[in-house]
């Protein structure tokens, strides 16, 4: 159990960052609004945890204009959905590794 | 999402308290030791993780006598199991909510 243990990424114990990189799996790319909204986070919350996911190398961001508007694009890195797979592959190895 | 988020239980969002919990969702009892070993921890950061679920009403103890030994063996509360429980109906719900 304590492999598996170490298996669990750090990066995704907090929930938010969880749900984040949950939301940056599936949508190719989401900008800063749409994940505040998503998730129901303040500007400074949101900003960071994605710091954080981004200081990891986990996700990166371009900066597009879109009707002449500013909007800063996330999305989610190969290192990043690698290490989103491992993790959730781990976390379901040590709750099944606990049934009888 | 943001709901599914908010039912996450932050008791269940470190990683060792997560597993300690599902060790004694499904073994009756586990005494310190068994714990220690099972997870690879040693007594002081065993004991902090112990306390903090013990503090939320998740997990109670008995110290009994084995051999002449004094023994503190663990359990989760029906309140714990319960805890545990929606905490992982919310994760499995929040990972599914994203997946096309």
């Amino acid at each position: 159990m304590k492999n598996l243990l170490n298996k669990l990424d750090k990066a995704f114990e907090n929930r938010i960052r969880l749900a984040l990189m949950s939301a940056l799996m599936v949508n190719e790319n989401l900008d800063f609004t749409s994940l505040k909204e998503l998730l129901g986070l303040t500007d400074g919350n949101l900003a960071s945890h994605l710091k954080n996911l981004e200081n990891k190398g986990y996700i990166t961001f371009d900066k597009i204009f879109q009707d002449r508007k500013p909007l800063t694009n996330y999305r989610a890195t190969q290192k990043g959905k690698t290490a989103f797979t491992e993790h959730l592959n781990a976390l379901e190895q040590l709750l099944k590794s606990q049934q009888r």
